[in-house]
């Protein structure tokens, strides 16, 4: 009595259908002292309620699936809903009122232990010439049958243009219109499941895109007391950070609840910046656990940090955020560079066996070490942790999309190399990851892409690129990522599995035997990394 | 072997007397190429070297304390050591060779537990008339027969101009000349130990005062990654922060080793930015628990910080950061609002019985609640954590002096008021910290003031304060922070304790009365707020 309690805020944000035939509009939006809902078929404009926490309702008794709406903010003009669950006409355009029911297929999948995931990632649109879920449902029984158990997806919170890596979504709960939409998602995630294998969305909560960003018109989503590398960074915790936790916890839930993904990939957690006693991460990781309470099922975040921070994935009574896995580039590093000979940008931290040697025992590298890169010290020590709690690879699409031309293994190395990466990868003690194309030695690169509308931006996206390749001292200039063309040589070529036995039939073949091997010996399932001992010479150039 | 080990770059920066006559100048400057360490007294100009850290070194064979010294920047002029041990001539002015030679009166001494601490806060400028170390040593005996058992000196570090709080120092290793250098300090640390009382300093390492500063000329001290309210964050984990920690720990090094000091109070640990693994406040706790072993006693780190955050606390091994206590402000808030029945500014989110019940229990009153004031939910559970983890106050240089018209209790509430606020400070289970001149009601306020060289930097700070005082809604005019007069009307007034009985020798009695009994009577030794049963009415308002 009488105590300071939090007042529960938790609102399903978005447009809901409700029972019958009516639909609640719900959005957070503080900044404002008004906002109206405008029924853009009808032109029909409603006023809505303001609650003490900033967020505005409103019921429409007549309403289906498919209305279109946007919130008219007065002189700042008629927005998109920050929740949007579908943007058909883009991110400038109106959001759609969807229907959350799927009549689903899989009703009697369950998440296999991390301990057994072998992660598959994929971009939806350049995995298949059509680059939409349904095409890539059609691709499912080459992963399954490659022993993949883990379809990762790469961001499809709806962005501008048609051409995108997926980071600069602005409507995280929207999911992108031409690659299928929610529907088409699910779809997807239902016929992983129907294959064995789960399903991890990658989710972007450390910043928002450029274009079609309307959030700080309804509210202080963003904070300036932060830097990101990609612009404003998320206000996790000044004032009215309640609110920004709770869209993004709420984000959460709906992959998890309304999807059934089995995982969270969170996206660059070093630019999420909380100084809070209570982080975000933390709250997300504990809301999560109830989550999965509450689903009978497992909800697995992992995060991608390159902090090389033990505190991510520490149980909260350890002092730890609790989520349950992490991103561990380290081992990508110390094996890309030994394999390639590459020493330019934070290759120059790498290149010695030992080092390799160290990230098969635990794979942060840097644990309280000297980075000439970085110039500081770096990193804690993760010895002793079990080793799922770490996603390693040999390739993913920032490694290989990152480079200036995009080049995959296949074109710097040799077959035997290649091979060499893959079963270092596979017959680690940690969670490995492929790049779609890697288990056929895809040779088409994986060049970054975008098309905004909006061309300055363009621009602007171009001159970033090339400076960031300075460091790396690559020659020539970068192909160009707003060209159309920038994207189609990006694509995966099925063509070459579908033809007699060749170099990448097999490789496939090799991958194949590998997650075979993996998944049948059971010292390789413990993954314990303290039970593995490495013999190396330096001067050998062995391990 | 070949493992990239981190190079250990721990230097005694500054300037070292050697065995002999010579002197070893070393100065921290990654950013320039070069430096030339120039001899004030001789005009004399000395190459320095400079090795892979940024390290930049001279050694001079004939040079005796007293000597004056500046680094030459070249075009960016010459400069005063950053780590400067004295500044006889203010922050723009040469450096000093200083011996860190001195002899110790007290070699005895022994420093009590956390728990026996009872603290008493004073500023140097205006504790005595004189204002110095020196004339502080004489009012000793008055604190030791108050009954405290510990000295905290408000910060001492040089800064601009010769009246400031303190926080503007902008040389943290050299001792404020007016207050009596380097060695007056020594002699009160001395003073202290002899009469049984340890010692802490107040020390600011989140962010350095507004002029004299030229850090950044030397190297990248400060980030723009971050925002502090005070100016420039302190650059703890970007590029090149090795070289800052060092700094920073050699500084508390300084305080620890030379100066014998028992404590440190961190200034705004909150505005400490720093996203590494390993947090700098994580390391220093490690050093100086190395440093407490190698010196064989006690050094006890106490962070201020208004986060609410037991992670400060906590054991590294339970995820925390280490440190011995921090303060805790909502007991303070608790306390005042019911004594006042203030409720504007930050003290809207108090004022209920309950809270100072829930203040006696565990001192965060806010541990996931919700915080009107702050518009966010705040803060974590400090419940069962022991008592002399926490620092709490009636009345401390911020809650007073932070005041427009800095008035202490005494002129806010009657007597009767006062002595309930000594009994709930001093018979609480946390570690009491009173300060100066409320144990004899002192009446005088103590103000803000400040008298920068630079004019334009005192309109600001006027300006700034006014502003500050907006949200408090107080009505007219914040006295001057720039008069002398300001400064003078804030100094204790030793002559009400002087005459016969009155109410405040009554109250200093009142007070000895209340530190005996906590010294003497075990349960209030124990510091165990789990056991403290509260009984309440928030009706009958009574506790």
């Amino acid at each position: 009595m009488g105590k300071c309690s939090s007042p529960s805020i938790r609102r399903r944000i978005g447009a809901w259908l409700l029972p019958g035939c009516g639909c609640r509009f719900t959005v957070w939006a503080p900044a404002r002292n008004a906002v109206r809902l405008r029924l853009v078929d009808s032109g029909r404009s409603v006023d809505m309620r303001k609650d003490e926490h900033g967020y505005f309702t409103a019921e429409i008794a007549d309403l289906a699936p498919g209305a279109l709406y946007l919130y008219d903010l007065g002189e700042d003009g008629l927005r998109p809903d920050p929740a949007s669950r579908f943007q058909p006409e883009g991110v400038h355009g109106p959001s759609m009122v969807v229907s959350s029911a799927y009549d689903w297929d899989c009703n009697t999948w369950q998440t296999p232990p991390l301990s057994r995931w072998i992660i598959y990632e994929l971009h939806v649109g350049a995995f298949t010439p059509e680059g939409t879920f349904d095409a890539a449902i059609k691709r499912l029984d080459h992963i399954a049958e490659l022993g993949a158990t883990c379809v990762e997806i790469m961001p499809v919170a709806a962005f501008s243009g048609c051409r995108n890596w997926g980071y600069d979504g602005v409507y995280p709960f929207a999911v992108q219109a031409c690659y299928g939409g929610p529907d088409g998602l699910k779809r997807l995630v239902d016929a992983c499941h129907a294959r064995g294998m789960a399903t991890v969305l990658d989710v972007v909560y450390n910043h928002l895109g450029p274009e079609g960003n309307y959030l700080s018109l309804f509210g202080p989503y963003f904070t300036d007391k932060y830097h990101t590398p990609w612009g404003l960074a998320v206000n996790f915790d000044g004032p009215w950070s309640d609110g920004v936790r709770e869209y993004f916890f709420e984000n959460a839930r709906q992959w998890f609840e309304e999807f059934r993904f089995d995982g969270l990939r969170l996206d660059a957690c070093h630019a999420i910046f909380d100084q809070s006693a209570v982080p975000f991460l933390q709250e997300l990781a504990e809301r999560t656990a109830n989550l999965a309470d509450e689903l009978g099922r497992p909800c697995v975040l992992i995060a991608e940090s390159d902090q090389n921070k033990t505190r991510t994935i520490l149980p909260v009574a350890e002092g730890g955020l609790g989520l349950q896995a992490q991103w561990a580039d380290d081992f990508h590093h110390a094996l890309h560079t030994l394999l390639t000979g590459e020493r330019e940008g934070y290759y120059e931290d790498f290149g010695q066996i030992s080092q390799l040697a160290t990230a098969y025992e635990q794979p942060f590298v840097y644990s309280r070490t000297y980075s000439a890169f970085r110039q500081r010290t770096h990193g804690s020590s993760a010895a002793g942790l079990p080793g799922e709690r770490f996603v390693v690879c040999a390739q993913n699409h920032d490694q290989v999309g990152n480079r200036m031309l995009g080049e995959r293994l296949s074109t710097l190395i040799s077959f035997e190399a290649c091979k060499l990466a893959a079963a270092a990868l596979l017959l680690s003690p940690f969670v490995p990851l492929l790049f779609m194309g890697e288990e056929f030695l895809e040779t088409n690169p994986f060049l970054y892409f975008v098309n905004h509308e909006d061309q300055a931006l363009n621009t602007a996206v171009c001159e970033g690129r090339r400076k960031e390749f300075e460091s790396f001292h690559w020659q020539g200039e970068p192909p160009d990522p707003v060209a159309a063309a920038t994207f189609e040589r990006s694509r995966l070529d099925w063509a070459k599995i579908e033809g007699d036995y060749n170099r990448h039939t097999a490789m496939l073949a090799f991958y194949r035997r590998l997650t075979a091997l993996r998944a049948s010996e059971s010292p390789l399932m413990r993954l314990a990394p303290w039970a593995v001992r490495t013999l190396w010479s330096e001067k050998g150039r062995w391990l």
